[in-house]
């Protein structure tokens, strides 16, 4: 999967290290904090990042650290993750499948044996005596990947790695033996960022004029936005893209939040047969479905139970323009954005058919302070409660699939992992894109089966002082799992999930069984903003979202 | 690092499925429990474990479940873990790499797509789209790895994928697609069980002849002992050759518990310059080391700092015997050590000048009930509490170094990863050997630092009502690498860790300030036999064991 990223030329100057090269690119392209575990191959080079003014965040183990870096790159563009060798590199490659299948640029760094250990063949610790196998497994995991053996090389080679990083939006991975980080090496005068594709012209307008007149012909279009519009930071173009034509604009779930689901032309999410039945009709019965950098995958679609055709399809991603069955590339998804927003002209709002999502908030929510608090009731209340200026994370399982309808709101953004689905993924995610966002306060949604995978790294949130609102959703074990196919393996140890900030640390914490008791447990949150504030809601086991119960039979049948 | 494994001949007889082939398969060769974590992939083939004698465990996380197989392993002499695709298969990898490193034969099974999903590169959750990626990674950290496509093939597939487990003590991979769990296929009648190594027979006549020729002419000949000896389950080979030789007998960090280290032979462990002096000198001054079953790596060899020259050795393993400069192969160990009891002669124990382990013993150990507890007074205690019929589990760190002189009794054994080193391995390690030996309690030593990595396995041993003594030694962040290279990433929030079995259900936990603590906690464990028993000692941050600072001298030269 190492693709190619063009060479660029470098100019002499100064000295500086490896180490240092490396670290002072890592700031260069917008890192700000490095997620890891020490270990002592890399000891060296942390004592560069913690002498820079890079942040060296140490999370509990390395898995929950490429989660925390995960999230932190859906945020800020870029992450970075630093790690020994072994048994730190090896324990990320779960979280790096996730972030090359769903584009998310992390640079992962590992420490690695002196290379006077490779060149003996020694068995140091940490390895299997093999000083390849972790290169060689990494790199089917990433866009790119090195090992810095010669510091002069050093430089061109760190450039490269980042470039494709940039340039493609998946992982990319740079392996520093111990004795390298040291070792003096000469400074290029600037680092060029190659863009991330370049169009070709005369396609480009062929594409535009193409997609263009098509557009202008149909009666019914829509926008039906997805992940890369995130990726590529061109969510404004989206939005002024929607404001011109006047279509209605839908979204993958990966997609989520690319645009204001308060805006007047947002229908909701398009989830295949989980989308609520206008979404789910408005868009499979459209003329035109102008898909801009969506990944196509089950459960983006609904388990496949999206019926979209081809021949309705403008399907715009990083890679290429494809129109119905042909397609133009390399074509830049900027570009062609641009173009049509410089063509197209404006519908009328009478004739496109536009029921607005924010319409699910014109239903006021009546707390009824005695009654049990069910799913149902729980995310009508949150559609209430989550506004502006937040983060919302939704695990994998009954919360991902409850907050499909969960409207985000302008300079709020959605993070959840909904194409590769690891649970555990969230709770080192909301560290990472507390920290991503400080000025954003991140609102989890967790169930307690996916709470136990990554458990330690809360800990981690109460050290850092962040302040997230944790909705621990306790309905005792595996739900999404029960849903599917039940049977023994679904049920887990229950815990005093409430009681766990106080183990790690001081928190806030408190327990919710009646709709009275959220409310409290809201005003908690509202009256320290500063802190973190553990909410564990108790809901019966069975008692899921209606749309996972659809999802699941969707899911058992593929 | 796929081996070859001879075809066998297979004789068709009654139908069956290729599920229940292999639940079949793992059971006869041993595997009494099945480790790992639902998913929807998997839950076909979990069902048909639920059906059969084998006990499915399910654990927290699947890195946790990949740890507690390896340990399970080190004692059964193999087992099984059973994930789901991607998440789960992609997240056991550093398990597997640590397994392959030590020599641990785990039966790796994974769920994946519907072999139509394959077919027609959809994109499926929990995958990138290469539906090939998690094989090609495994393949890597296994010895013999496949897909099962084809249900009339699948048996013969099953049958050499285990048996290259056995034969060469390493992890295995077998992949199966959710739809060909129920697929019929035609049991064969006979599964036949490769020997692991068939000697040459003149080879090994050669060989024994030529180092029984060395040993009976040499005057200072020492044993030492590998962990090859615990995995071809040849220890009582081991102890009969000790006896018959009257030879001094010492082992790596890796072998230790192969013979009891109360036998008056014993001399301690040698692990280079952190061995005792008498130990470091008598091994390498000897005139002939008979070296049988070792890994020869950096921290079996005290950071190599072992002055072993090979004009002094004869090192047999399970892949040859090497004496001198020169090889015999093929030779099975246990051939090899059978011809040695056959032809050498016993030595006078007043030339081999002797000096048994067991008289550290003889030193009663006063209790000073005010005196605040420290590491050397800790782990001196540790020698007369902990006696026969055990499992002693020692976390990488300070513990595993500390216990180089724990005394392990007869019919205790001992494991801890002395290679690979990856913490947080005796958590869920813990869990694996307390199933794999039941009648034998297990006594775990763990630092916080590692203990944070994995903690959530507490639970599942809480769940399961195992009754561990697990001391939880609170220094306050990463001894180990304080010791070696000290930074602010070595600092870990501080838990209230005594809290935490209670969080996870009911339990016995106390904490151990000073040495009449210690006491009470022992009696605590004593009378409490049958439950878990959760002792979290208070030691400074820099007390650590005094070989532990020899380690991180001799590690930071490498």
């Amino acid at each position: 999967m190492q693709l190619p990223v063009t060479d660029k030329p470098t100019v002499n100057s100064i000295t500086t290290t490896v180490g240092e090269y490396l670290v002072s690119q890592l700031k260069a392209v917008g890192v700000r904090h490095v997620f890891g575990v020490p270990g002592d191959y890399v000891l060296d080079l942390m004592d560069v990042i913690v002498e820079s003014s890079i942040e060296l965040v140490g999370t509990c183990n390395e898995l929950n650290a490429g989660y925390a870096a995960d999230a932190y790159a859906r945020l800020n563009g870029v992450s970075a993750l630093c790690v020994t060798y072994g048994v730190g590199g090896l324990s990320v490659v779960n979280a790096l499948a996730g972030a090359y299948a769903e584009e998310v640029p992390i640079i992962v760094i590992s420490g690695a044996p002196r290379t006077s250990a490779k060149g003996n063949n020694l068995l140091m610790h940490h390895t299997t005596g093999d000083y390849n196998l972790q290169l060689s497994i990494l790199e089917k995991v990433t866009v790119a990947a090195v090992t810095l053996t010669n510091a002069e090389q050093a430089p061109a080679q760190i450039d490269r790695t980042i470039a494709a990083c940039l340039r493609y939006k998946r992982p990319v991975y740079i392996e520093i033996p111990a004795d390298m980080v040291a070792q003096p090496c000469t400074m290029p005068l600037s680092f060029e960022r190659p863009n991330p594709v370049v169009s070709d012209v005369q396609a480009l307008n062929e594409a535009i004029n193409e997609a263009v007149e098509w557009l202008e012909n149909s009666e019914h279009p829509v926008i039906l936005a997805g992940v890369e519009l995130h990726r590529y930071g061109i969510q404004k173009k989206l939005h002024q893209l929607v404001e011109i034509t006047g279509y209605p604009i839908t979204s993958t779930l990966l997609g989520k939040s690319s645009i204001s689901e308060l805006h007047p032309q947002f229908i909701g999410n398009y989830v295949g047969a989980l989308s609520r039945d206008y979404v789910k009709n408005r868009v499979e019965t459209a003329d035109c479905i102008l898909c801009l950098g969506a990944i196509m995958s089950d459960t983006n679609l609904g388990g496949y139970t999206a019926q979209l055709k081809e021949s309705q399809l403008i399907n715009a991603n990083s890679l290429k323009v494809k129109i119905k069955h042909h397609y133009y590339s390399p074509i830049d998804l900027g570009d062609f954005i641009d173009g049509l927003i410089a063509k197209l002209s404006r519908k009328s709002s009478e004739s496109l058919d536009i029921q607005p999502a924010a319409e699910l908030l014109s239903k006021s929510f009546e707390v009824q302070p005695e009654q049990k608090i069910t799913n149902a009731r729980f995310y009508e209340r949150m559609n209430h409660f989550v506004g502006d200026n937040s983060t919302v994370i939704a695990e994998t399982g009954d919360a991902i699939i409850a907050t499909i309808d969960l409207l985000i709101h302008a300079d709020t953004r959605f993070i959840g992992q909904a194409f590769y689905m690891s649970i555990g993924y969230s709770l080192p995610a909301c560290l990472g894109a507390a920290l991503a966002r400080r000025q954003n306060r991140v609102i989890l949604f967790i169930g307690d089966g996916s709470f136990q995978m990554t458990c330690q790294e809360l800990s981690t949130i109460i050290r850092l002082g962040l302040n997230p609102i944790i909705f621990l959703i306790n309905n005792d074990g595996y739900t999404i799992e029960r849903m599917i196919h039940d049977g023994s393996y679904n049920d887990i140890q229950p815990w005093k999930y409430h009681q766990l900030p106080q183990v790690f640390g001081e928190s806030l914490s408190c327990q919710v069984r009646t709709e009275g008791d959220l409310e409290k447990a809201l005003e908690m949150a509202a009256k320290n903003r500063d802190k973190l504030c553990f909410i564990e809601v108790h809901l019966d086991r069975f008692d899921c979202c209606e749309t996972l119960a659809r999802l699941t039979q969707a899911v058992r049948r593929n």
